[in-house]
């Protein structure tokens, strides 16, 4: 695909298909997005992909635990991403994000949907939360800043919102 | 140019020609940046495109002051793109990111150069900063969150530092 086509094609994917993501597919659009522009170029994120039936279940109740609704936050995505900023970074939310913008445009380059979900911090603060992070082992010293809910798109590709004025300014 | 090789080729210039960026292709780049996912789709942020000589001084003077360092914290760059996050949405910091990551490529794929230039709320905290973004007329509710140095590149495209190992764990 063409790279500003890309830019302007690219929307968020609220309905997903059973079929879970081809492994090589996924691991190459992740592969690609550690491409991405992190503060003093430290690489400072961690990212980890969630393909365990059971701990995205949890990670799903509690999300929506947080929402305060009865809902799948993930619209029934098999993989989940979620990225972890290291704590001690001033770009600890920045350097996160950034990766998962890479990572949306990466997956939507190979057909796959993404969308963003957020309220991660929090999810890790409740005690099944803790408990699940604590069973990963994770290295010391990261925190969650947000994480994708990944699978092929159900249905049409949606629509682009008309932009809104002003969203730029010249001075 | 392909999306991938964007993705993957991409790297932050730190030093940049005396040529100012042209304006059209400029105001193209921030029109596809535009397009970057933001919290509920809210397209919540504002970028401000600072070519305004005075302007620019101000905020490198400011910027290095924060820094504690006599540099020019934007390396010489003609333009300065501001990226604010509306303050009252949780996802302020990440949505203003997300364009400026967007930016990042969408001027590369033009052969533009940019890198982020952080320590924005503090430079706006500082009377000089306060008196520049009064003049601005700004609307209210927004917190700056990140910057770009853009122009063209002077010299080789940076090489790629080789991306660190465990940067992706999975579950």
């Amino acid at each position: 695909m063409d790279a500003k086509e890309l830019l302007l094609t690219r929307r968020s994917v609220r309905s997903f298909t059973d079929k879970r993501v081809d492994r090589d597919v996924l691991k190459e659009a992740l592969r690609v997005s550690t491409y991405a522009p992190t503060g003093m170029g430290r690489q400072s994120p961690l990212l980890v992909c969630v393909s365990d039936d059971e701990a995205i279940e949890t990670l799903k109740k509690l999300n929506a635990s947080i929402l305060g609704m009865d809902i799948d936050p993930y619209y029934g995505a098999k993989t989940i991403i979620l990225a972890f900023g290291k704590a001690e970074r001033v770009t600890c939310v920045e350097d996160a994000t950034s990766l998962l913008v890479y990572l949306g445009l990466a997956l939507y380059g190979e057909g796959i949907g993404s969308c963003w979900v957020h309220r991660m911090k929090q999810v890790f603060e409740l005690p099944e939360g803790k408990k699940l992070i604590e069973s990963w082992d994770l290295p010391e010293g990261y925190v969650a800043v947000g994480s994708l809910a990944v699978g092929y798109p159900d249905g049409e590709h949606p629509t682009v919102a008309e932009r809104k004025k002003d969203y730029i300014i010249y001075k």
